[in-house]
């Protein structure tokens, strides 16, 4: 299990984690396998999207945020986050890649987001690398 | 493959089974590795999200609820619960944690939650302990 | 690794691929293990959920079109298709399914659908299956 640290400095932020897990998947020497990465929070989530264009990410935490608005008056919980929470679980906690001849197997336009969602803080993304053999 | 019954008393609740989780993967003997947890049903889900205060998943509850609404104009299906279809599908059908030295490797504040979206009822969850050997 | 192409022939259309990943499974030979299945495009993704009344994703559909609108004021991204990268990650790009006797483990009512979000297009659908022993 690998562990990687994330730095976020805003509310919302979606970063590309792609080239840390890139790394950790070499560094385990594994060939053909897939990779699961999980993360340890609960107001922040990881998903796969594009990351050609940034206004992709931009736009989806935007309308993430008009989904989930940051106050409703049905709201309880005191911390007044309850809408990074339920982004959180929207986006999931965890994503598996496939790996072949020792890369991620990512379609033309995909990577790999860490999406924080009550930043700016600094986080962690846990890794394993399960080989085929 | 371990299977677990969940009862629920409400037509949406959270029910955290981090504690089976743990115990089939204690049973399980596996040291390291990951558990996956799977539902098997259409109108319920599986997600990780904060299990200390309790107001956080009755608010997560109250905003899925919003964000899907119960009764749509367009809804065509007869049995009329399509909201809680698309609330299942948005939580996920599997979930995966990691395990290190026996234990569920969760962050401080994560459990492990069934989504009951048409309930009540006596619903199962599956879950398959994979080791890392 | 094996893959599947998915031809789509609307802008949104959920497509059970069930037989095609059984299929898949019994070709590995794979008697107990899982399954998972993985969508490299980022405007589509994968869920499972119900494969029986086929007004249940017609549903589905017209809701996450309802809360992820087609146009919206704030989009940025030129392309214009933001709500299906937006609606690829609330579905995921992965699932995962028990194997047991060389069968998929599915609920009685579930079937696991390809979810196209900026169809028609010709798509891939990767799958691996990974064997307990």
């Amino acid at each position: 299990m690998y562990s990687l640290s994330v730095q976020t400095d805003r509310r919302d932020q979606f970063m590309a984690i792609t080239h840390q897990v890139q790394r950790l998947v070499s560094e385990a020497g594994v060939k053909d396998g897939h990779v699961i990465i999980y993360v340890p929070h609960t107001t922040a989530g990881v998903t796969i999207n594009e990351n050609a264009d940034p206004d992709v990410v931009t736009d989806m935490i935007a309308q993430l945020d008009q989904m989930v608005p940051w106050d409703q008056p049905f709201y309880r919980h005191a911390e007044g986050n309850t809408a990074s929470h339920v982004k959180a679980s929207m986006m999931g906690s965890s994503a598996t890649v496939f790996i072949e001849g020792g890369q991620l197997v990512l379609g033309t336009w995909q990577g790999i987001f860490f999406c924080e969602f009550d930043g700016p803080r600094t986080r962690k993304v846990m890794v394993k690398v399960v080989s085929d053999e």
